[in-house]
């Protein structure tokens, strides 16, 4: 980077907002996956002037721009793939409004999800999206992301909680989205546009958040089921009782044995397949909703069924949801991950389809996820050695021809990042993914913001 | 029209397809609203196919073309204000599937709401959305404006419940937003861009939309309260009691005059606010919720309360909120209406605002609306005379601002249309109307889809 753009870069941020050493440079160079590159510069902005100040730089010296949140994406959509600038909101971490009588928050994109979460209790509010990184990651990488998180199946991704956004266009215009108002018809709808773009569309520098009255209580069930396809009796089942927990995760065979080998337990040989449920309101809803899901379970063939309602209770069944990454790195040190989603009632068979994957590539394969919105975490591995990266693509691409036989889509809540644009195709159609290219080029003129990320190579204008 | 393009649309539809008589063009030169224009042809697509060469003859030689659903709009959105092609979706008006396990419904744009909600009940489903103009109002069209309705404090509006959507584009060219899956991060989040832009970034030929389990049991409640002051209060009491009604309807003074006038009753003698809810749910939860409803309507004043569980008695509440457009009408055979919205919390110092506006003007104001969401329905009129338009338009503008002065919106639920394309700069800052103008412009390069809506008239770029 040559000189005279980082003098202009520390005449908009100040000497210490700006970070050009290696050994600084290298802590931004990754995010949780697999990905990894150096930018040439950390920018450290503190309020909205600043990072419209740097976009402006950034296209005069047609330099990449990376936006990032903590950085514990999966598929390097926080990664300066293309070198220039990375973008760290991570100092605009202020909660600048919380609201109680309207149930809304207004944040900052710096703000850890688990941080607004517990302000908003101390109001006696609720912000339901919880990804597994709710304690690290921050709300402008959620939105980025659309993140998800195991309360989906009841209360929605992230796009569903975002009331407004205000965002610092490719070209350093500031627009305003949305509103506080819970019904808002003035001019086109484009916060969405924004959410789940992954930082390619524009920059969250403020959001207005909806949030819930806090449920009083909360339930928690956890039942053995003999078989997968004797588990995923119960979605129609809750359906036809009118149960809707806030939390339904599953866990498969080899997770069981995950769990066993850690902690000494026998799940595996009681049963295939693991269901942890939670449900929330207040307390009678709470009893009668464990009264019914214990009555479900049963009636669908559950072995063994735990119910807590005290939170040291709850946390003991939680914690084996909690453990399974650890313990299935104690079986195998390298996973290869996989995150995709179907239609709910496809999930039993998306399973039968992934036990076929593992089979005929002689794998390791544990899945795991939210059974009640149909998003699969996939783990596999080499039974004996770590997969050939050829073998792992074929793998993946088998992955996701199954999803997609099942109307699934590739990606969940993990985002595309550098991961999976050359696959983006096998879901969107040819006219589909040349209009978002265009959008994107629409908006981003010099292909300055977070280039390589979610669209094909092939389709970048650049 | 000339000769040869209506030879081209024949073409293109087939003759039945094809309206160009003044009679027939001026059954489709309204909508619900106060717009009136005729179009120069009225074309009947039956399938997506012909949509694309409709939309492509109407490029080539330059022509507005309106896309319409049943015409129960209130702002004119599908008025051809330029003339042009109209095009109705009415004869695709299937329901393509309705999906029980995996609780979505796939439509063309003319199917009618109450339909499908009919339809998706015999499933034991719930699509929720229910704009007044439920059982006249297509679901291409509530998805076009954005529709909410009275349950919209509990479920939201229709953008909540699109997954997916089919849609041509001003160009011609078909794209696909979103899927059958509830977690997906394939590429932008394009669907909500179509959702609530009137018909002017795109048409959509098809939806899946998002049902819910049908709710088994209802329970109604009215209750009336001294001042609206003391009936807002049960707001936060809701929350607190962690009780969600399905709808939280309100109506002021000057309304249960009018209900007084047609029925003989006198309720405006006994209490100056009406409160009509409803809540949803399995038989205890709705036993329970209601206690819990009438506890608080107690504890905040409520003169009288009747609950109503069975059907007819249910329907006897709800058809004084069903009565009261014919009520007023027979107070004041012409109203001015408005639709604006504020964070639920300010509603009460909107109500406050606008008697303000009543009496600074000699006016006859009546409210109701959706107290759960903030979204107040607004008429006025003169004691004596109609009002004159400049004294409307005042009265409008004095509306808008004092809604503005408490962070509301000028347009809650009946889109902007022709109606308020001036006001919107009144909520939407110059960067970002001009940023949806060229936005527009990207899209619509030659402005053919229902020009005049939406934008202020300086933002075109025609």
């Amino acid at each position: 980077m040559n000189r005279d753009i980082k003098k202009q870069l520390i005449s908009i941020l100040g000497e210490k907002a700006c970070l050009f050493a290696e050994e600084d440079l290298l802590t931004y160079s990754y995010d949780a996956g697999k990905y990894r590159a150096l930018p040439q510069a950390v920018a450290l902005p503190d309020k909205t002037g600043q990072v419209c100040e740097i976009v402006k730089l950034a296209n005069k010296n047609n330099l990449p721009l990376v936006p990032r949140g903590a950085g514990t994406g999966l598929t390097g959509g926080a990664v300066a793939a293309k070198g220039g600038i990375l973008l760290s909101l991570e100092r605009m971490n202020r909660i600048l409004k919380l609201d109680q009588a309207n149930r809304l928050a207004v944040v900052e994109p710096g703000v850890i999800n688990g941080d607004l979460a517990r302000e908003a209790a101390r109001f006696g509010l609720f912000y339901p999206p919880d990804p597994a990184s709710v304690d690290f990651s921050t709300l402008g990488g959620n939105i980025a992301e659309n993140a998800g998180g195991m309360r989906a199946v009841k209360y929605g991704v992230t796009k569903n909680f975002v009331l407004g956004l205000e965002v610092v266009l490719p070209t350093g215009q500031i627009i305003h989205t949305g509103s506080k108002c819970i019904k808002d018809v003035v001019g086109f709808s484009l916060s969405e546009l924004f959410v789940g773009s992954e930082g390619s569309l524009g920059i969250v520098t403020q959001a207005i958040l909806r949030l819930l009255p806090l449920p009083p209580k909360q339930g928690t069930l956890m039942a053995l089921f003999p078989t997968m396809q004797r588990a995923a009796r119960i979605l129609p089942a809750m359906a036809r009782a009118h149960v809707t927990p806030s939390i339904l995760e599953f866990m498969d065979h080899e997770c069981l044995k995950a769990l066993d080998a850690k902690e000494d337990t026998d799940l595996a040989s009681q049963a295939e397949a693991l269901l942890l449920m939670e449900v929330d309101g207040r307390q009678e809803k709470v009893a009668s909703d464990l009264a019914s899901l214990d009555r479900l379970c049963r009636e669908n063939g559950a072995s063994r069924i735990e119910q807590a309602l005290k939170g040291a209770d709850r946390e003991r069944l939680w914690s084996k949801r909690r453990s399974l990454h650890a313990s299935l790195h104690l079986i195998k040190p390298r996973w290869e991950e996989e995150d995709i989603s179907v239609p709910v009632a496809q999930l039993p068979d998306m399973l039968k389809s992934l036990d076929q994957v593992a089979r005929d590539h002689h794998l390791v394969m544990a899945n795991f996820g939210h059974f009640g919105d149909g998003n699969i975490h996939i783990s596999f591995a080499g039974h004996e050695h770590d997969l050939e990266k050829a073998q792992a693509l074929t793998v993946r691409r088998e992955i996701y021809q199954a999803a997609v036989n099942l109307e699934g889509r590739i990606a969940a809540e993990h985002g595309i990042g550098l991961d999976k644009t050359d696959e983006i195709s096998w879901n969107l159609d040819h006219s589909t993914i040349e209009f978002m290219a265009k959008l994107k080029a629409f908006l981003d003129p010099n292909q300055i913001l977070n280039p390589g990320k979610v669209l094909p190579r092939t389709e970048e204008r650049d």
